[in-house]
């Protein structure tokens, strides 16, 4: 299966996993931000957990808990990021941001009830099969997500804007895999995790996958296509960030992200050809238009 | 032991767990936020947390860890609540809100990963002994704090500040309960879950406690001390919000608390008067001054 096909199908489970589950959910503003939030992702980190599960023998009806768990917890930081005080966007996914189509309030809170959201759904009894592996799960994650993860990497973010002089590439690194690359590190791990397995040979892939879309997405943000991404891009560049690109230079940086590439396929030597889903996902990283 | 001696041991306890381990972490304003936001408070639902543990065997140092959890899940939402584009408050336990005291940005990131950090003290394998334990109270946590939790309950707050006519007596039970008293529950039955037991005595416990908890607080709205309080009062009255007092009179919503604190006593029956620091802490809670 090609890497956009394993992608829409992924996209689609957990888009069907979601609205079943929030089907019964309060009819409030809140509720219907979450959904807006969810939708009309690429849904990498997902399918990243159903092919890490599918290698360890979990089925999707239980692999799409953990799915559907890190899509929730991208969705809202994507959510508070946009926010004002935040990186101020109004555009995502090629939609208006939450605080624009709703209000800030409403924003804060549908980030937060999705933050729960995910530990909700990685905690479900139909999802991993034993209550070691939902607890490894939800431990994981919370470290992934939390003030050593995805929000201190946030933090040296906005940090970054205001310092007297621009980051170095180790101190870019630094941030990035902080701020994106321990949630695809976390959703490569689920499946082995799922299976109380050992997570080693994915969490090399996802560790070497996250280095490299965070290049693709500097790349992207220098030279792709606004309407094509969904958002707004040159935004780095604005706010003067140092960024791989400018750091490495245009073909710097594309070279480094294929070696990248390579090996996150490499680490896969372990599950053989089986594994050729997600070599085809860490080809398409780099391949990406949005 | 008194309600207010087990609280301060209780506060005591928790701070000391939560230094302990956010002593390595970075030394950023997210980081010192985070440990602001979590000082100051009386530890109830952390005391509740050790002294459900307790009646089910399980030692402090291992209850300790979702009690700092619960503390740090309620800081969270204390946090978030005090943003301008929520109830816009200056004063939390008599300090500075998060957002005054450092900014926006910074508020919103601690309270992230203050909730991350909630589900990483539950899910540690050093607190509740099984992974089916851990497993169970990181869903419940979640449940009780998401979108048909503590966020529902703030959500249909806002929403009430703009409603044409005020909440009646159903409506108000409904938010509060949302909002305040399904943490309480999920603090009261903890115990019970680490240690795989049924919650049922302490989660009648924990519903009448939270039912008392709400109505005190607006009884300390209406008639208390704002600087024993630590925190603005007559909030409600001036935003034009239905209470309890106001549905109920004074006199009503006094007579209302201790038939719910007489209920909260009789629930915990089955724990005989191993239970009696549970019944001093729900006298405690009508006659709290903050």
């Amino acid at each position: 299966m090609s890497a956009t096909d394993l992608l829409s199908r992924a996209a689609a489970s957990v888009a069907l996993h979601i609205d079943g589950h929030l089907s019964d959910w309060p009819d409030i503003p809140v509720t219907h931000a979450m959904r807006h939030a969810l939708g009309g992702g690429k849904a990498l980190r997902g399918a990243l957990v159903l092919e890490g599960g599918r290698l360890h023998g979990m089925p999707e009806r239980q692999a799409i808990w953990p799915a559907a768990g890190v899509e929730a917890l991208h969705a809202y930081s994507l959510v508070h990021d946009d926010l004002p005080a935040m990186d101020d966007d109004d555009l995502r996914r090629g939609r208006p941001t939450v605080h624009v189509a709703w209000n800030e309030a409403t924003a804060i809170l549908a980030g937060d009830a999705l933050q729960s959201l995910a530990f909700e759904l990685v905690s479900d009894p139909r999802g991993a099969p034993t209550g070691e592996a939902r607890s490894d799960l939800a431990l994981s994650l919370a470290r992934a997500s939390g003030g050593r993860g995805m929000v201190l990497g946030q933090a040296l973010d906005i940090a970054a804007e205001t310092a007297d002089s621009p980051l170095d590439l180790r101190q870019v690194e630094e941030l990035q895999s902080a701020k994106t690359g321990a949630l695809i590190v976390w959703a490569a791990e689920a499946g082995a995790r799922m299976a109380g397995a050992d997570p080693a040979p994915l969490s090399a892939y996802g560790t070497a996958l996250g280095r490299a879309f965070q290049i693709a997405d500097d790349l992207l943000d220098a030279t792709g296509d606004a309407q094509a991404a969904g958002k707004r891009l040159r935004k780095d560049a604005e706010a003067g960030k140092a960024t791989f690109v400018e750091l490495l230079g245009i073909e710097g940086a594309k070279t480094r992200a294929n070696a990248l590439v390579q090996d996150a396929q490499d680490a896969l030597a372990p599950y053989g050809p089986d594994a050729d889903p997600l070599r085809a996902l860490a080809r398409f990283v780099i391949a990406r238009n949005r």
